[in-house]
């Protein structure tokens, strides 16, 4: 039941409503990393860092089932860099500085004992960096799932429609939906998202939930209503690595358990907003997503006889 | 089994994206009521129309059970009349005309047999006329909601506060919740809301859904994804109608009904804006309700075991 994460590992400097934090640690991968971590081991990494990451950073995440034989480690370079603010409704923000560092020619080398792994989960990264990782499997996994966002339906949607043609599931948020459809309405562009390649859709509308798309089927994930959303930073990937971790631990890829992957991973994005970066992910047990799952079981409950 | 209907009978010209409605029948209590009438008969309508009102809208309410002894009708004044063009969001219009007419003046008079009902939903109006309605009733009812909106925030915020501490249920949307209460998380909004007068609230999202709240539980109802949203207008009255309808039918008001209240507004909000005005409210029948509180029952439903 191996897993292979790919994404960014980085800094973030965020700015929210309510505080503004240093250079913390964040990056898709380690988000999903964190988040999947909960309920599958090992996770296979693959992404690249400068010789400015912590060990303590690599170290804990190993603690947590991650391998990081496919982490490249530039000791004379520096990390993926970036910088935000977010505007009131925590759903908008600014990018206020990227620096690529080491991402900028980042060419990922696949180690033997990552070559069959059952599921992939491609975070939000260059899609060419994505390609490269799928070309070099063994086998076709049993299932590949693929987070991205506009920055590459903007500078690269060639090779980003080459990445969705090959995934089964694909998750963008709704304003992406309709960017890389073309369509307003969400069911008319899911359908035309499908066309391109896979069979399940993900649509995140963050404070208002999640769609799942399969087919003519749909299911609709609610977000926990929260007193505050502290920093959403890495909400999406922890969504993603919920979903990814749920799916793999059960190996179970029927749309009903995809159902409750979304739920899982809704769980897991609920308790990432909750703090700056990861700490709060550091911080939950087991027992604190199941009684989190059951409030969206509780959520979304309800018993209707038709009169 | 008695439901008294207050709120508007009116005129509406409607432009949206996909096309432009001549002068059609519209106003609160006209969606409440054709949505409701599905669920609970008789219903006693409150409202005040002009002798433009065509006698052939009223006598289509009677033959739905809709009482109109209480609907005075000035024949020589003209009915309220809005004009209003929708955004492609669908979620945020403008307001091109609003004519008062026969509702700068009206006094609702209750007539006897009114006097008694054992709900009253107070569909959106000045908050003024809502007050004169409740000290009429002999006895409190077993359930009082109102529905109102950001407009008496702006203009008539004493009245309204008047009114929002003898009603039960309130029902604002996202917007509204948040300049009412002062608070721009939805949670620490409804608290607040909740501490003048109301015990349960609910906060209508449009396309995103609706949140019930209850003290310190809370309930969600997705909105069903649809390919089109021809025309929102009324969507939010006849989710008002089927919730209160719904709520009359089954004389239960414990917070587990009041989900199903939800579920059965939101079915009927979303025939509402399949089609201009009131035509597609006018064309469904109890098996297209019943499948279509099937679809949401399908859209929300997963069977997670934490393992």
């Amino acid at each position: 039941m191996s897993l292979i994460v790919v994404g960014t590992m980085a800094f973030d400097a965020i700015e929210t409503p309510f505080g503004k934090s240093d250079r913390i640690i964040g990056g898709a991968a380690t988000y999903i990393s964190w988040s999947a971590s909960n309920f599958t081991r090992p996770i296979h990494q693959v992404s690249v860092v400068g010789g400015d990451f912590p060990e303590s950073e690599l170290n804990a995440l190993q603690e947590r089932g991650v391998q990081i034989d496919g982490v490249q480690i530039k000791k004379d370079e520096k990390s993926f860099f970036w910088s935000g603010r977010y505007h009131l409704d925590m759903n908008t923000r600014d990018t206020l500085d990227t620096q690529l560092n080491v991402l900028a020619d980042f060419d990922p080398v696949l180690p033997e004992s990552y070559k069959n792994a059952e599921f992939l989960m491609l975070g939000n990264l260059v899609p060419a960096v994505q390609l490269k990782v799928i070309s070099q499997l063994q086998q076709k996994p049993k299932l590949t799932v693929m987070d991205t966002m506009n920055f590459w339906m903007d500078t690269a949607l060639d090779d980003l429609k080459k990445v969705i043609q090959q995934v089964d599931v694909l998750m963008v948020n709704d304003s992406e939906a309709r960017q890389l459809s073309g369509e307003y309405s969400l069911v008319k562009a899911a359908r035309a998202i499908m066309n391109m390649g896979p069979t399940y859709l993900v649509i995140k509308k963050g404070e208002h939930g999640a769609l799942l798309f399969h087919g003519n089927q749909v299911f609709f994930a609610p977000a926990l209503p929260l007193e505050e959303v502290f920093d959403p930073t890495g909400a999406g990937d922890t969504f993603a690595g919920g979903f990814i971790g749920y799916i793999a631990q059960t190996k179970d890829i029927s749309f009903d358990n995809m159902k409750n992957g979304i739920i899982v991973g809704s769980a897991m994005a609920s308790f990432c907003v909750e703090k700056f970066g990861t700490e709060r992910l550091k911080e939950i047990s087991k027992a604190d997503i199941d009684a989190r799952i059951k409030e969206f079981v509780q959520l979304v409950n309800f018993d209707i006889n038709l009169i």
